[in-house]
């Protein structure tokens, strides 16, 4: 019997398209989450009074599993946590990492609401070939960079999972492994009888942050606390998996809310590669780097010709400055204007990616800056176990 | 193509024959393990200077893997440290139960070494269908039976899984998970797909007391530290497996001395069965029950009528009485003035079962009080994460 060939495979290991590009309409539809609409963004606004989130108005965050039970609860005076995370396998962040960190604090600032970010340092080390010690060396550089996005310290408790896994965490991890079969972890994660059972362990560890119970010094005796997750779409089936278990344990099911993926420079075809250092911007570039990387590796949707794009216009569906911008200008006119002016040809790729330069720059300089002020105290101060007696206010 | 059927299974979880009693030598050839020979009994008498203990002299523990090099070892004024542990799933523990603790404290006396002891209330709350906390209450109530074994506090750490997990421990269970797939657990463990993820978690939680780094507050910086595990055959699964990764991580192998089952008072058909009382002596039972147990349920190797017993003798391959008492009588004399008596017919079945139920009365007695004179405080005490400066003197 020949098996059907998947179209396309998101997973947390792994982003493809035999299209080319990520179809997110069937990814709902496979996923079982829902289109985050108008409607909810609207009452995003009301709720928090405040102007939605770029990502939300421009459809980056696009998917969500319960957000207006959240909502629903958050009106009546019900109060929930944010849980966010990393897996720690490079030095460097890019712009793809930084949009689930800068969206978090959004809503962190928004809803006036506790935060927990997990770095996953246990899972890089199972499955990139890292050490122990790398990993959690890692973890501790990405933290910085984090914590450089600005986060409120009297409300996030940052963790690495070599440090924190034990206890009331542990009890946790136990009780989701004994709801999930093998044979249910492979329909999920599609893990093999030739992968190591570190693989197979893991999906609980990720798992079980959606559960207040699992962060004593935080939501001591606090179980009915909603937890909201935001995360790229790839992290779905983690999240499916817990709230598959949370009801037979006892907890409330987390909510969610996801984004699409940051597409690489070379063009829409899914995740950026870490091992392809031109294929991102990362926070460690300098003004030139930006400039000669959107220069000379952004896939461009204008003709070949200056005539041909004064006739027929760039292509806005494929072109990477414009997408770039699309995530990174705040300004709704200004893009508008862009969409209009550049797809009918009147405005040049060169004035595009010179305009995407001077945005990229500045929000890296900005976070190098907010980086380089970042100590090694600072970050022992947002992973001490501690309890926040302000996270709500 | 048909299954060649196992004649005998002995895994964690499991002990049966269709042989009716366990081939002892067998298992030896199977599992690749080595038979403790007079040789190296007689070298443990020299090195720790006193006599070699019961379970010893009557090939209670009958088996190992690399004794000879921890003794090389030690003559050479290397120290090691042992490592034992117990699965919490009942209440009270029956003799079976008492058999490597004994030993232990034994070998803990004569070698003068730290001991640390697992209690695996993580794997009972997932194979058993307990709760966390009635797996950690169940820890602890045995955690007093333990103690009451008489071992000393200032070279003795006991930890309960629920609350140790984590830190260096944690590490080095993902260091093992990342070098075992799943088919090597099936191969070792027999787990199947429908087999909860907990399960296929589980080995490395019981593999890594092996490895001194697992901990950090008694031997730090003292990696090469040799582990011997005093234990039933029936783990050593968990420890071929640990034997097998030790050196991909760096890691001395633990070595192991291993005994055969306790039988049940039915007779020897493998383990005893904590779900049927009767099937064996606890140590809550009263000199009444005892005495009743062993007249109604001992399985004899007596003949059915006093005149073919004093013609033929009893059976003692098969005498539940004479074989206990060969587990808990320390007088080598009077246990072969039994062997030849009892065997010869000139020794009744009763007299036998009434010497049987004073050694076992004696013995519960004896547990019993040690058991009431430990306190909460001294279960703290023993559980308390801490360095043991005392540990090797």
């Amino acid at each position: 019997m020949a098996a059907v060939e998947e179209e396309q495979i998101v997973n947390p290991w792994e982003v493809a398209s035999t299209q080319g590009k990520i179809d997110y309409d069937k990814l709902i539809d496979k996923f079982g989450c829902q289109r985050l609409d108008n409607t909810l963004i609207d009452r995003v606004e009301r709720l928090t009074g405040r102007p939605a989130h770029v990502f939300l108005r421009r459809s980056v965050f696009f998917a969500h599993r319960d957000l207006n039970d959240i909502l629903d609860a958050y009106e009546k005076g019900d109060k929930f946590y944010l849980y966010t995370g990393r897996g720690p396998s490079s030095e460097a962040l890019h712009l793809g990492h930084l949009i689930p960190f800068m969206f978090t604090k959004y809503l962190q600032d928004a809803f006036k609401v506790p935060l927990v970010i997990q770095l996953t340092d246990d899972e890089k080390c199972m499955w990139k070939n890292l050490s122990v010690e790398e990993s959690q060396r890692l973890a501790r550089e990405n933290a910085k960079d984090i914590i450089a996005c600005g986060f409120d310290i009297s409300k996030t408790f940052i963790f690495s999972d070599f440090d924190y896994v034990g206890g009331a965490f542990y009890k946790n991890m136990v009780k989701v492994s004994k709801c999930v079969t093998y044979n249910k972890v492979v329909g999920i994660f599609g893990f093999t009888g030739e992968d190591h059972i570190g693989k197979i362990s893991f999906p609980p560890v990720q798992a079980v942050p959606s559960f207040p119970s699992s962060f004593p010094h935080l939501f001591p005796g606090n179980d009915s606390l909603r937890c909201l997750i935001p995360c790229a779409i790839d992290q779905d089936p983690y999240f499916r998996m817990t709230r598959d278990v949370a009801p037979r344990l006892g907890y409330q099911k987390p909510a969610l809310i996801e984004s699409t993926f940051f597409p690489a420079l070379q063009g829409e075809t899914g995740k950026m590669s870490a091992s392809d250092p031109n294929s991102a911007i990362y926070v460690t570039d300098s003004g030139k780097d930006i400039k000669t990387k959107i220069n000379k590796y952004a896939f461009s949707g204008g003709q070949d010709s200056i005539e041909n794009h004064r006739k027929y216009g760039a292509n806005l569906e494929v072109d990477i400055p414009f997408k770039y911008l699309g995530f990174f200008l705040d300004d709704d006119d200004e893009l508008e204007n862009i969409r209009t002016e550049y797809g009918a040809g009147r405005m040049l790729t060169g004035d595009v990616k010179k305009r995407l330069t001077e945005v990229l720059t500045d929000i890296v300089e900005r976070h190098r800056e907010a980086r380089a002020a970042v100590t090694d105290e600072m970050v022992d101060a947002f992973m001490a176990v501690r309890p926040l007696p302000n996270m709500f206010s």
